[in-house]
């Protein structure tokens, strides 16, 4: 009997989430066994309301149009299913003859889908679920890196390619804070920005390490001394030594989602203490600070090449995964050669509601860097025909014709 | 006798504004009467420094590269001169045999243009003085629109058409501060990412009109009652019934440049009053703020290329104007059928330290949104092959099977 698969996205939008959603409905309506593909709205969020789409009645050409548009297009939730809520998924599921239900998401959508699993083994109700990998924090165990990553580490690099030159331009302080609760990779990207020996980020800021203000106070004032000017880029998750995040300490009231996690982005407060500090406490006039916010996932323009078709295939490989092979579990990215991957499936336990961490050997000594191993590792995620600063020669300085 | 010209670039750094630089560079290295070209370094800074770099060494290759490279290759300045500082640039001139000054810069570089050029006059000073123009506000008087300004308002609505969809996916409201001190076309430009009915912005606030929150948050309201989300777009500039800017009541301290501007970017403050107030006033849950901050005007990747041609043409008009014909005057840009522009010259006076906003027919006469007409303005500066949004298909739902 032929059953119908239902797809959704789960968790903050990314600049490739939708060639995932592409890849895996182009795959499941090649099959046999399948009848339709419904998409569901809201993430599982949809699945409780029955609000669903019917993605076998779009056309190919407008589903590539949709693969190369920025974020979730059947829209996203935070919800956590517990007992309750998946009781009710399954009503809507056994209703439309639902087999397998393949979810697009971050590490809290996979424990999503684990939890949604491990209840429909429990009640009885014969389903297959995928996970589909994205996150642009990169953090998700068992992975090399991520979709979604690569893009916004490429919007990460292009904009601190011109923001360096911005600083060099009108000099003083520069700070930008960057997405990143657990992980740093994403701030650690702004290091790809950098060409010539005094091109900034001159201080990287992660939350892999216990944030220390005068540490940072003095290494910023080391490179203003040095070049009249200094970058710093600090990820929105940097905490004291305690844990707390400093964004937090900073909100008059802290807002959790379902997964318990505090809402950092979305405000410029971190990045105006940064600034303020620095103002106070090293006397520098020209001191700004920016707060990167939403634009750095979902920007229409700046997506990797390399991150686009990682995105497409993991869906494609989820489908078949779940529809020809009855696999539960979630799909993997393997860095193999410089630079090639292959995908594999691991069970959901080891990736759901799980965060990797930026590895040390990515990590300068003094913990205000980024290492080459993490330059070589990153640069080929964020595609080609990267933006490139040139500047004027600088072995062509005038001569002067006054003593001053 | 030959002679030597001299060019320098002040004010906020553009995505195209090398290449004004470039255009003027390689038009007077073209003259027999032109010995050498100098970059002055950092604005009108560098003439008083004496800080020059001989750009007739430059390769073509390399003047191409930086051309198309963001922000001002010679870095800048908001120096103001007056008689003692315009004294000192011409005895550099003078050292150098400089006969031709040309400086790339908004209003205030225009009035530094004026000024040197009397004070030149009044010295006895033999000097051809051009103002070629640029500014991500769009704000200079006789002129269409000036050259920056395509590629920032291509950047915001690249960055709109991302966060309508970033929004649409996780609801709630959105707010977006964009750089606009008087003139309200930047934040204007988020317009043209709607494609759909519903698409955000859904409120625009420009500093061409008195902000006023109670309406504002009504707007805000209906928009999300409506349809669960709402995006605002906002001026930095945007200020109450007096005048006084609300970002500067929320500042400490208060820092102006010579030419007394407040500074208004590089902090998140405008946009975390406004989203405590749409949360404490209207109940909201979801509601994020997000501040452009320096990206717009010198992100690497995403000139428009009617911009960036235009750009190359006022430097090559400018020199053409100040060497052949030994004008004194600034560079404008005049539309002429759709699309296309002509380049001429205006006295000093009519641009200098004054500004332009946007007119009446371009602001809805609620004054919370833009009209057609600015539309059809503004849609050809962002150049060609603008990212487009797609979405799936809206008239496939599945019908629902069970009744809740």
């Amino acid at each position: 009997m032929k059953r119908n698969v239902i797809i959704a996205q789960g968790g903050g939008p990314t600049a490739v989430i939708n060639q995932s959603l592409v890849g895996a409905v182009l795959e499941a309506r090649g099959y046999d066994s399948v009848d339709r593909v419904y998409g569901a709205l809201h993430g599982i969020r949809g699945l409780v309301d029955e609000d669903f789409v019917d993605l076998t009645r779009e056309t190919h050409g407008n589903l590539e149009r949709v693969a190369a548009t920025p974020s979730s297009a059947l829209g996203s939730t935070r919800d956590k299913p517990d007992a309750d809520y998946c009781k009710a998924m399954f009503k809507t599921l056994a209703a439309h003859n639902a087999g397998t239900f393949l979810y697009i998401g971050g590490n809290d959508s996979s424990d999503t889908v684990r939890i949604v699993a491990e209840e429909a083994k429990a009640a009885g109700y014969d389903l297959t679920a995928v996970h589909i990998p994205k996150t642009v924090d990169n953090d998700l165990m068992e992975n090399d890196h991520t979709p979604g990553y690569g893009s916004a580490a490429r919007f990460v690099t292009q904009a601190f390619t011109g923001l360096n030159l911005d600083n060099r331009a009108l000099k003083g302080v520069y700070i930008a804070v960057l997405m990143g609760r657990h992980a740093g990779f994403l701030t650690a990207a702004s290091s790809l920005a950098r060409k010539h020996e005094d091109d900034g980020p001159h201080v990287i800021c992660l939350p892999e390490r216990d944030f220390d203000m005068d540490g940072v106070l003095a290494r910023i004032k080391e490179t203003h001394d040095r070049i009249g000017r200094c970058i710093v880029a600090v990820s929105e998750g940097i905490h004291d030594r305690s844990g707390e995040p400093i964004a937090a300490s900073l909100m008059q009231s802290v807002e959790r989602d379902a997964h318990g996690n505090i809402s950092l982005s979305g405000t410029g407060a971190l990045g105006d203490l940064l600034a303020q500090e620095v103002k106070a406490k090293l006397g520098i006039g020209r001191v700004r600070a920016d707060t990167f916010g939403y634009m750095q996932r979902a920007f229409a323009g700046a997506v990797s090449d390399v991150d686009a078709r990682e995105a497409r295939d993991v869906g494609e490989v989820a489908a078949r995964a779940a529809i020809r092979d009855g696999r539960t579990a979630s799909v993997t990215i393997e860095r193999i050669g410089n630079y090639a991957v292959q995908y594999d499936l691991v069970p959901l336990e080891k990736i759901a509601a799980k965060t990797r961490v930026m590895p040390d050997p990515y990590i300068a000594a003094d913990g205000l860097d980024v290492t080459r191993d993490f330059l070589d590792y990153a640069r080929p995620l964020i595609g080609s025909a990267v933006p490139e600063a040139a500047r004027l020669f600088e072995n062509n300085p005038v001569e002067k014709q006054l003593s001053r």
